[in-house]
Order: structure tokens, then sequence, then C-alpha cells
């Protein structure tokens, strides 16, 4: 396999020759009932990938794919699968697939069938939240769980909370909730503060998520509510369990009542479909609906196989992300949700995209000359519309836009208010923004007027469903890892988080006395360290 | 006075000439504790503004000083709180610095003292919120109220939003927390339905917000809430109120409780400081809160009248971001509040700065020829440290950064964990992110390289109160508005969102038929409208 800088092959060259050339693109008289109807690639679950709306003509697809040929894109998906060392800078295998079902021979590991160990573990904490529901497993007053807090930051927290907020009000409906869920994630002693005081202690369980059980926050949240425990005359034992790798401290520990295990071939902003996302979201939910959201995901895997970018909708989602980036300099994309349930899927995107592709160096260390990640944000429609919609339409800068929408609402209660539903008036508002976007209006009034030519994308299907939900998730992450190949960097490693990380220590360490920085003992000062 | 783009301006040339001139700045070098200790602005409410991790020097901030000097931004501010026609496009005054306090002479409009009537809406709610209080107000069943329920979207939610979240865990522990507070806002109608299922109907009292008093959204979500009253054998008429203007359909209407006014003179953006945010929080809270945080912002208000950059913090940091848009060219702004209380504050600012500055017309409608609003994104810290600073400290882009964060939790309760309270924690990794994104590291592996030279402010003071509160939203307010200024646009008009809404009404009156437009109609069935 070659791995090869974007900008030395010849797909940069020829797509870099077409923007030259190209004259503005039409949006006015190209996006026709045909266009819109034909630019469509079939996802997952029975999602769709409409494309009508982004500024991409056949010669840009022309070479938006054999680019994606020339980088090998498939070929490397397919050695991620066989588990070769995929995530070079901490040598380590890329294998959050495997969480969601074989595609290819069984990956082996120091004589381990890793694809065995996933699954052993998924039903491990399948079982457990059996037991939760069925109340053989109870609380150290004997009674039974009706609350389930995660305690975890980052990857832990920010997919899981997503998921679980997506699922929530339909699984209320679908009389599938078993658990309430809360999340403590921040070191700001308040945010655990205030969960703990908002729950019934002995009636919650804790599920404590750090891979490598050494995380800061998590383990002084943990402590805190280890307190509140003891406080309440609880026995934490009985209240906690872990999800950790086996080397972690937390791993094989009485303290927990059951611990849950993944490996360092999970990196934490790709682990919502393991235990990170697991247990909780089957002690919640339960585990079918778990198995759902893994079957939706491993279906956009599968599909995600396909060469052929008018089959494979990660891919070409992702191509069209380069084209816009790389060629077009947009330095942003927005992701926006027509559905509530959506609510922190952008905060979870967000993550996912900016702390996979933010890097300024290739997978050998080699600093690159070219634009990487995109800063993402985003946030619900119609919510959004009232919000920051104006400088999408009329900023002095283009922001790509990435919408999702459903046609059903989770759990189905509407109104009709002037001839049409909530529903009805949430995908009119879609579709009118989408083609607003694109259209524009003239004006002779220099305030009213919107030039158009904003892309956009469209996913959207019948219902937020839970395989719904794992056929996005999948699709994001891999359209993530196609764009980060493409770019020749390491999308599964995060130096840019150590150095705030160690200095955090000199400051702790300082204890109010100098770090050996006179500027960060001045700013420690500041803030009455 | 006079009103030039900032491309013709001095200054601008001035400014243009420097970033040409300048090689690197060396924050490395740069960065002394005499720096940070001198770089400092005094804010409202005991507030501090910290730039000293700005990359500015002296010739820098010398020509900022006089752009705001040739382009009047102090007499223009005068002339806002004047009552002077600001807000060109739709011909109308902007007073909401007025809601806060009369700074200069009383504003008459049609003979009316805008001030005074400003006054006696806050007092009436107020009284209302008392009445509330003390049982003297109560649902159709004869129970007190004991939820608050706010129905708003845009600039009647997440202003409003922010705030209640800011101040909810401080006011649980000062024993100030009257109502619980929620909210509606977006058309789908799982966000109604979900609110309404949570709260117990006949205790709760519904604020509708709208100051048209035809908001789409706002009107469906009221009749979807008036159906679950009925449903529940409740009286609307018991259990709503209304903050609207005196010429909207909810005036003067019998089917509420009360009504209080706001007037075309708030911006949506602007109104969290009017009825909009002060019915909800006076309800919640107590009036004492609410007059607490209007105070607060009165201070800033005050403040932001001072000629020199050295003690008007609003105006340093609104030139500072010219400098970082229009000279240096960073398309984006990220605030970055370390303080979980504020997880919906960058929400709130994402609004207030895009909606109005993205735009690409000055106050007379021509077009602009440079930059104006940025991009505005962020998630408080820690948690965004494990989530998007990957890419703010390695990715290929520099994003400027706004930090915000307190010596004091707003809860109280912590623990002590290896040494450091969580608190402790907290500030130690905000002072240490400042001067690892400033700073930077060396390394001989590409991937664990920091090149530094990422500019961040920093917000900071004892506790996240009321006041505080308020003297950060006017902060920003007013920062916003000073940078609308410099770019001659009218920041108080949001054009930008009009296509939407009637392209929307083609789609809904099309009833499934044609709209005009068949790319609209073919998403539209897309989406099975």
């Amino acid at each position: 396999m070659g791995y090869v800088d974007l900008d030395k092959t010849a797909g940069y060259q020829r797509l870099a020759a077409l923007e030259a050339a190209r004259s503005t693109f039409d949006f006015a008289s190209l996006l026709t009932a045909e266009r819109v109807n034909q630019c469509q690639v079939p996802m997952a679950a029975g999602l769709r990938y409409s494309w009508a709306a982004k500024g991409v003509d056949t010669p840009v697809l022309e070479a938006l794919e054999a680019l994606a040929q020339e980088q090998e894109l498939i070929g490397k998906y397919q050695a991620i699968l066989a588990g070769e060392v995929m995530n070079p800078g901490e040598g380590r295998k890329v294998l959050h697939h495997l969480l969601r079902g074989q595609l290819g021979k069984p990956v082996i590991h120091q004589g381990k069938d890793i694809g065995a160990f996933y699954q052993q573990e998924l039903e491990r904490f399948s079982r457990f939240s059996d037991e939760v529901h069925a109340g053989t497993i109870r609380g150290s007053t004997g009674k039974a769980f009706t609350t389930v807090v995660q305690i975890g930051i980052g990857g832990s927290d920010l997919g899981p909370r997503a998921l679980y907020l997506a699922l929530e009000h339909w699984a209320a409906v679908a009389g599938k909730q078993r658990l309430l869920g809360k999340f403590i994630s921040n070191v700001d002693p308040d945010d655990a503060s205030q969960i703990a005081a908002s729950v019934s202690l002995e009636e919650t369980i804790f599920v404590l998520v750090s891979k490598s059980g050494t995380t800061q926050e998590t383990l002084a949240n943990e402590l805190f509510i280890k307190a509140k425990l003891h406080q309440a005359g609880l026995d934490p034992r009985k209240h906690l369990v872990a999800v950790t790798s086996e080397t972690s401290p937390l791993a094989h520990n009485p303290a927990y009542l059951d611990s849950f295990y993944i490996d360092d071939f999970i990196g934490g902003r790709y682990s919502s479909t393991s235990g990170v996302g697991g247990v909780i979201l089957s002690l919640a939910f339960g585990k079918e609906v778990f198995a759902a959201l893994l079957a939706g995901a491993h279906e956009a895997d599968t599909l995600a196989l396909e060469p052929d970018i008018g089959k494979n909708a990660a891919l070409l989602d992702a191509l069209i992300g380069i084209w816009e980036r790389n060629f077009q300099d947009y330095p942003y994309t927005a992701i926006l949700p027509y559905s509530q349930a959506l609510s922190r899927f952008p905060a979870h995107l967000q993550q996912l995209d900016m702390e996979s592709n933010g890097k300024r160096v290739n997978r050998n260390g080699d600093f690159l000359a070219y634009a990487t990640g995109p800063v993402v944000f985003g946030e619900p429609g119609t919510n959004g519309q009232h919000s920051f919609y104006q400088l999408l339409h009329q900023g002095t800068d283009v922001v790509p836009l990435q919408f999702v929408g459903f046609i059903e609402s989770q759990r189905g209660e509407d109104v009709t208010v002037e001839g049409s539903l909530s529903q009805t008036k949430l995908k009119a508002n879609l579709a009118a923004q989408i083609v607003a976007f694109a259209k524009g209006k003239a004006d002779p009034h220099g305030n009213k007027v919107f030039l158009g030519g904003r892309p956009s994308s469209l996913i959207y299907g019948k219902q937020l469903t839970p395989e719904a939900l794992g056929a996005l998730l999948a699709h994001f992450e891999n359209k993530v890892m196609f764009q980060g190949l493409v770019w020749n960097l390491n999308s599964f490693d995060q130096e840019g988080v150590q150095l705030g990380k160690v200095l955090t220590k000199q400051v702790l360490a300082a204890h109010g006395g100098t770090s050996g920085d006179p500027a960060l003992d001045a700013y420690s000062a500041l803030l009455g360290l």
C-alpha cells in the first residue's frame, strides 16, 4: 500500500486545475428536480444521502473518484479491518468496526481473537443489563436501580450522551425505557454535585468509563460520587461498574460490581459502539436496542467497502468534503439535524472530526502543506434558523452544510396549526432551507440579497430508530476515516491533548509555588491558585 | 456622525501595513509574568479581561485605538443610547441598554418615555412573580406553580436558557430556586411532547414569548400545550402568560393570565434583559436575582462608554477581534467557559454574534469587500479539551480563543483527589491551556510538535453570580455592537432569516402540490411532504 501526501497525487493536480478553470457554479439553474431525484446514494438502515445541492459536477466527481482509487481508500479501509497497524503514532490497530461485526478474516493479536473478545464483552454487559432489569442485581439497600449515571469525559461522554439523547424519547414511546440516564463529565465540581443532587442515590448505578483508568476528571468525579454514596450510608461497591482496559487500575477490581473491557484498538471517539456506550445504553433501553444500533452501524461499515462512489455514501461524503476543504478553501462545516433528538449529535461529530483530522503532520510526522480537518459546529433546526443561519445565508464567507432529517417524528404526538402538523412544518423548513441556501434570491435592497451558492447535503430517512442512529454514527466515522486517508494523516491518535495535561500537572505540583514557567504561575495567580 | 466602510479608513491602511511588516509574533518569549499581570482591564461586577495571550503589541493597539476614534465608536454608542435610529434597515431605535438603566437623557418616542415603559413592565412582571411565589396566583386546580416552561425560539430561547442554566445551581445552593425552569423551542413536535410529559401540568406556568406574536414555531408549540392542558382538564387561561409587543395578537388577550410587553427597539438576541428573559428568571429565582443581573449588565454598559481601551474591556475585546478577523484573516472564534454552568452560553453568543454581524452589506446596503462576523462555536472546559482542542492545538489553521473562568465553584461541594480539589484542577487546566496554546512545544517527533501562537483572552472573576452573569452578557453584547460599528454594518436586523420563511410558506401552501419551484417540490417529496 502506498502512503502519499495529498499534494503529491495526480488527483490533487487534476482537482486544482478543475477548480481554477471553473466559472461560478450556478445552483439556481443547475438544481433541477431531476438532479434532486438522481443525486442520491442509499445508506444503511434505509437512510439516503442526497448531494444534489453540493457544488460538484461530473468532472469533479470523476476526479474525486480517481483520487479515491489513487489513494487506495478502500484498500486502506480493508487494511484497518484486517488489523494492520493503522494508528502508526501509537503503534496500534484500529478495530472499532469489529465491535459491530466481522468484515473479513478474524483479527488475531498475540494469539487472541479480538472479535471474539469484543463479542464476549458485549454478551457480558448484555447479561448484566438483563440482571439489573430483572432485579437480580440491586443497590446496597436492596432497591432496584431506576437511574444510570455515566462518569466519563470526551469520547466516554459525548458519543454515549448523544446516542442516549437520540433514543430517549423514541424509547419512552416504544416502551423500552428501563432506566433513566444521566452523565457527569466535567472536572468542574458543580457538574457532579448537581447530578448527585438530582438522583436517588440508593436507586442509581454509576458507570465509570476510562480506558486508561487514569483520566484526571473521571477519577475526581468517581471519588466525588463515592464520598456521596458513603455519606448516604450506601456501599459504593454495589453502585459502580467500570468500563476500562484490562491493564488499567480499574480492571479486576473488587471496588466495582463488575468491569467490562475494551482495548487499545478502540479510540475514545470511536468507542460508542463498545461497552463505553453499550453499558449505559443497554441499561437504559435494553440490550435489544443496543444490538439494533450495532446492526445499523455494521450495515454502514459493509456499504463503506464499496469502491463505486455512487453506492458508498461515506466515501462520497468524504470526497465532497475534500473538494470543499482543499479546493474551495472552506475552513468549516456545519451539521444541522432537523430533529430535536439529535441535539447533541453535532457535539459528538465535532469531537469525532476535529480530534481525528485536526492534524498538521502526515502519518510519518512530516508537516503538511495543505489544509486538513475543518472546524465542525452545529445545532438542531429549526432552532439554528433563528440563531446563526443569518451568517450562513448572508455572511461574507461560505459555510458548507450537512442537513439530517426524518419523515416521521419519534414520539408521534403532534398538533395541526394553520393547516399543517408541526412535523410537516419541520420538514417544510428543511426543504426550504436547502433551496434557499443553494439558489438565493435577488433583491434591489442589498440587505435582502441572498447570493446563494451555499452547498449542502441531506441525509434523510423514515424515522430516527436505533438502526438508523447506528447507521448515522458509522457513516460519519467512516467519512472521517476516508478523509484522514486522503490527507495521509493518522486519524487515530490525539497528541494535541498532551501538552495541556503536562502543564496542568506542573501547576498542580507547584501547589501555589513556581511551576517553572513564570507566565503559567502568573495565570495561576490570577485564578487564585 | 460619519459612517465609513472599514476599508476606507486610515486605520485600515495603518493596520494592514503593521500586519504586513510584522514578523512572527513570538509568544514564547513575549508572554512573561509581567505581561500577564499588566495586560488586564477591569470589567463590571469584579470581572477582569486579560488579553496578555492575544497577538497584539503596542503599535497594533495604538492603531486599533485610533481606528476606534476614527470610526467614532463611543459617539455611535452614545447615539444608540440617545435613541437615534441605529437599525436603519428596519428604521428602528436600538434600546436594549435602557432595559438595564438609563445612561443619558430619557428616550422619548412618539411622546412616550421608553425607559419608563421598560421600568413599568419590569415592575409588573416582578410583582407577578411575587404573587406566584406567594401563592396568590395559582393554576386552574388551585395548586401552586412549581415549574415554569418558556415557549420561544431564537432570542426568546437561547439567551434566557443560557442564563437560566448559568444560575440554576447557584440558586439551588443560595436558597433562591423558586420554580424549576424548562424550555420548548423547536417546531419538531418531539420537543414539546417530551417537555409536556416531563412536568406536572397543573403545577406548571407557561411563558409564551414572541415579539411579533406570529412566530410559526412558537404558535405551534402554544397550541400543542393548550391541547395538552385541555386534555388534562385544565384551563389554559390560568396557565399561560405572554411576553410580546403591544401590537401583537397576543397582547391584551384574555387567553392569558397576563401579558408583559417589549417593543420593536429590543432585538430578539438582545432581549434577555427584558421580560423575554426576565419573566422566567424572576419566576424561577425571584425578582431580586433578576435585578442583580440587570445591575451587572448596567455597570458593563456604563464602562463601555469609556474611550480609553485600557479601561473599556468590551471595546478592547472588539478591536482585538477586528485585528484577528480582518488583518490576521482568522474566520472563527471559539468561546471556552471553564464552568459547567455556562454550558449553553456559547450557543447564545453564537446567535448574538453570527446573527448580528454575519452580514455582507454595510448599513446602506452596499456590498462590503472585507470579512465581517466570524463563525462562533464552543463548549465548556475541561470537556472541550477531550474533544476538539486537538485541532485547536495542532490543526492546520489558527482559531482565536476566548476563555472564561472563575476562582470559586457555584455549589461549593468538592473533593480532594491526589492532593487537589476539582475546582483547583479546573483552574489549573485553564491556566495550562492558555500557556500551551500561546507557547507550544518543540519535539523531535512531528506529531508531538505544538507550534503555539494560538491567541487567547481570559475573562475571570470570583464566582459566577447573577451580577457577574449580567456583566458577562452585556460585555459580549457591547463587543458585538462595537465590531458592527467598525464594519459599518447594521448589527440589529436579520434579513437573512426571511428567504427560508418565504419558501417554507410556499411548501406548506402547496399541500403536496407544486410550490412553483421544482427543486423545492423534489426535496419536499423526498421528505414525504
